[in-house]
């Protein structure tokens, strides 16, 4: 088993160890949540307040135009293009996930017909969305068992949404597979990216991927609730209509047209004005890629999972997530009956980490500001922890509303 | 015609002086563009700050709970209500104005079938959106001429989309004939606020609204793209499913259960994890109207428009918005083929209107900030402007990018 001072090795010899100064850690705190909301990059604060203090409270209503407001989803969406590798003028930033979720699954049943397929226990909002979406289209909806493949789907299927890494397994999808069965039947998978971008080495354009949606909060550390963001194939790009079709997707929207017309570039996935702060927050925070190389993001991701991984298999605790040395997102999930009071106890030592019913432990690592020292001490405390049984007191045992 | 000095005693007299001061004013400027994007108050900026730097950077993921961000949409809802004349529980902030349309209209459809019917002229996104709606929907759409009543809509229309501020002429809607017509022909009517929240003293409830959207950052002054509201009538919550389904709105959201159950509250018409930075800052904003009677703010914004009015009538300048002392929303339009030169003319004295295609010169008051003053000294400066043709020049007469 690893030492700490193998760990300490490590952090030395991180290609990203200069990342983590970037980043507003909290004092006296091991952050591994940031698979659910990424600790703020320094830039992310900066941007923010430069935003509020001097584009908005100074420029004014000039900053649409003078502070590159109007193209912000654009600027930003080409940034966000190479974390998931494809083209800059692929993407935009906008709207939330389920939002997206909505406008490329309407936009291509209008487009091809056919049915809706996606799976039990993928990350609800996609369930949810597809629900409303099946209603309001009358498209059939088919929710297939867990893994199911394209080729697999039932007959009919046009329309497959599929998490890239599951939120709660950590499993990631096989890209190239699925995209050669779903080409070979002509059918359409809309990408979940929420818990990939700015942790897997995405290479979306060489796997064939054509659409996808993906979330600004997670690792990409833009803000709770930060824009979520948009890919589609620019070849794809003429062929679809959202009807979410609001002013600043149209080709001229300061023509202030009665009709619509959509613009002929990813423009036309844009909705209507977005919130310039949390465009910001999630511009200023995505410059911390500056340089990185993502496939070096994946690697350490999954070295610093198996520090934790090693450590509960000695403590004969159960992983629900892939094992050690094995490709996973930037999460690992350990099984404990006690995993709720567990986790309250780590807290109130002030390692963060998260809890999913029924008995799921969620521990997230953000290559880019957590060490493999702080991943060691984390596993150092959760023995601790369940050795002494120092969860089976009161205050940890007490459930609050959990988000 | 009003005197500075008659201009300065009513500034004196004036119940809403003590408000200017909780706001960011731009030095040595007179704004009159917060009909487009208000001016920061002070608590916009200092809440943005807490919560990026305090609440998401030290509380991280316990901020959802702890700092009540989750409730967020809610207890800002129950402080827009008041605003617009509504109960508190039904109102949530929640997306923008256009994707809430489109909720509201797709829910109202699904719900009573019929036809749509939108204005020609209306702010171009109720239409465009509109279009979407009819597309994805199948009901047929009608764009029917501007001050068309409920009562003379085509056959079949069950849901109109009104402005109840115009945001071209500034006209206000008969809101109660409106609603009394509406009904007694099973109509439902759709009030786009956007250029009224925070201007016009709504009474929705005592007028016999039961559906309607707003936008936070005009005379909100809650930020460039804050986030909108939703107003949905108590009575009429259970009776609406939106198709934008998300998880948000589920009764259970950390139940993450696979099929959607939508919350009985107003949360239905919750979507997905939004931007708390952006909500942040327009709870701030709202913080200037504590203790403010909007009869008094419609009051003293007419009052500001009638100064610009009269001066114009002296200039022989043709208004495109209600006359003096009539009721009008919170901006003056006048007409001048050199529109766009005399309003980059004033632009250069520090006078910010704005100029809408093709002749069209507008200039918003915001009472909470813009004294008599202001409107006086806007007013002999487009005087100027005029009289000496100081808008003849390269440099004013160069058409930019228009915002």
């Amino acid at each position: 088993m690893l030492t700490r001072e193998a760990c300490e090795a490590l952090d030395r010899n991180d290609p990203l160890k200069d990342k983590r100064d970037l980043f507003a850690l909290p004092d006296g705190e091991i952050y591994l949540d940031g698979n659910s909301l990424g600790v703020p990059p320094k830039a992310a604060l900066a941007r923010l307040q430069h935003a509020a203090e001097t584009e908005w409270a100074k420029g004014l209503i000039r900053s649409w135009n003078d502070a590159g407001w109007m193209d912000l989803p654009l600027t930003l969406g080409a940034k966000l293009a190479r974390l998931v590798g494809v083209e800059p003028q692929e993407v935009i930033a906008v709207d939330t996930v389920t939002i997206n979720l909505f406008k490329l699954a309407t936009a291509l049943l209008a487009r091809d017909g056919g049915a809706i397929a996606t799976e039990a226990g993928e990350f609800p909002t996609d369930n949810h969305v597809m629900e409303g979406v099946a209603r309001i289209t009358g498209a059939p909806m088919h929710r297939v068992a867990p893994n199911t493949r394209p080729a697999d789907l039932p007959e009919g299927v046009t329309v497959f949404i599929k998490s890239a890494v599951h939120y709660k397994s950590a499993e990631i999808a096989d890209f190239e597979g699925y995209e050669a069965e779903a080409k070979a039947r002509g059918l359409n998978i809309i990408w979940d990216l929420s818990h990939a971008t700015g942790l897997v080495d995405l290479k979306l354009k060489a796997w064939g991927a054509r659409y996808a949606v993906g979330c600004g909060y997670k690792f990409l550390s833009g803000g709770p609730g930060a824009p979520a963001f948009l890919y589609c194939a620019e070849d794809q790009i003429g062929t679809l209509e959202h009807p979410v079709s609001g002013w600043l997707g149209h080709k001229r929207p300061f023509g202030f047209e009665d009709a619509y017309e959509p613009d002929d570039s990813i423009v036309r996935w844009r909705t209507s004005s977005p919130s310039i702060l949390a465009l910001s927050a999630l511009d200023g925070a995505v410059s911390a890629y500056d340089g990185v190389d993502m496939a070096q993001v994946e690697k350490k991701a999954i070295a610093l999972g198996d520090i934790l991984l090693e450590k509960a298999e000695a403590l004969g605790l159960e992983h629900a997530c892939p094992g050690r040395g094995q490709r996973r997102g930037g999460h690992v999930v350990l099984r404990h009956e006690q995993g709720y009071a567990i986790v309250q106890a780590l807290i109130a030592r002030g390692i963060i980490g998260d809890f999913r019913a029924p008995d799921l432990m969620r521990f997230g690592f953000n290559p880019l500001y957590n060490s493999y020292a702080d991943v060691f001490d984390a596993a150092e405390a959760l023995a601790d922890v369940i050795e002494t049984r120092a969860w089976d007191a009161p205050e940890f045992l007490a459930r609050k509303a959990v988000t």
